[in-house]
């Protein structure tokens, strides 16, 4: 991003009036520029233009600025699950909710891959991320077994699911932004790995 | 275990007449016992009849005790995967490769039982043994690359096949000892994965 366009947006406070957008937009900005441990919450409060208390009112610490989409990501895939038609396959249930997943991520425009920059350069936060695609796998394999996939295959099909995914928005982070279309890359990556575990 | 089983092991030395193992062994009844956060390497030394001196000339800290063989696992698996036949498909070979890895951890009796509920115990471990498994996933890939296969299928095959590995190990380990065969396992849930991703 470019300064005058951070410039602009602090400025104006156009694109993001609310103060939890803007706390987000500052910690991303200052987590990329010096460094998410160099970051501290009052650095990031001033560049929004708010308060601490303003902050702790939003996140619970500067971690959580990076993380609080996850449960709301994960809620959306559950219930996108859990809406699926009973005809449908586990594993194209799974591709559909992932697709939802993604297009909501796709909705934040820059800031996924600033969000994936920052975490790619501190392995603390790597790990917390696995942890939460781990978590996002164990409550896909939950509402597969609501929908009555038995286990193994539910929780094979979870895991399988996020495996995916995960190198699906690898892919799409990879790209400059513009051309792919991340619901559409998860798609793509489902079909692969039908045709690798078919031994093609 | 039982108290006299560990009791003879310990006066009689026989089963584990090496200080690794010993350390090894004394380190895993303790973390069961204790905690692992409440064990300390001097109690570990102490319970293995060992110096802390000896413990530090076999292990960096209470923790490598645990993940010490993750190397040695990861280079099996890779070391099977170049070895495989150049006809062999990529989803054949990574299973056969985590098949090996299956036979060596069954190798090693109750450990592999006891580490994991050490592991199930405590979080930051948790943390530790995703990025072991994401670390091992990588080292697959890379293998395959090396055989040719592109990306994404070589994620993808190196993703699902370790996330089969979790499932199969995960089953592996909820059983009582005995039955279960871990490599079979894992060739169970590598066919299961054919299945559920064919949409079955």
């Amino acid at each position: 991003m470019s300064a005058s366009v951070i410039a602009y947006d602090r400025g104006m406070g156009r694109w993001e009036p609310n103060a939890r957008g803007r706390l987000e937009r500052a910690a991303l900005e200052l987590y990329l520029e010096r460094g998410y441990e160099q970051t501290t919450v009052t650095e990031i409060a001033s560049r929004a233009g708010l308060t601490q208390r303003t902050f702790f009112r939003h996140f619970a610490d500067k971690c959580e600025v990076l993380f609080a989409g996850s449960n709301w990501l994960q809620e959306l895939v559950v219930s996108t699950l859990t809406g699926a038609p009973d005809s449908a396959a586990p594993i194209d249930a799974v591709c559909a909710a992932l697709q939802a997943a993604g297009a909501a991520i796709q909705e934040g425009g820059d800031r996924p891959r600033q969000r994936q920059a920052v975490i790619d350069a501190n392995p603390d936060l790597q790990e917390r991320e696995l942890i939460k695609l781990a978590r996002i796998a164990a409550a896909i394999a939950g509402a597969l077994r609501e929908r009555g996939v038995a286990d193994p295959a539910a929780s094979l099909t979870a895991e399988a699911g996020v495996a995916v995914f995960k190198i699906a928005f690898g892919r799409w982070i990879s790209q400059d932004g513009g051309g792919a279309d991340l619901p559409e890359l998860i798609k793509a990556s489902f079909e692969e790995l039908k045709t690798v575990t078919a031994g093609g």
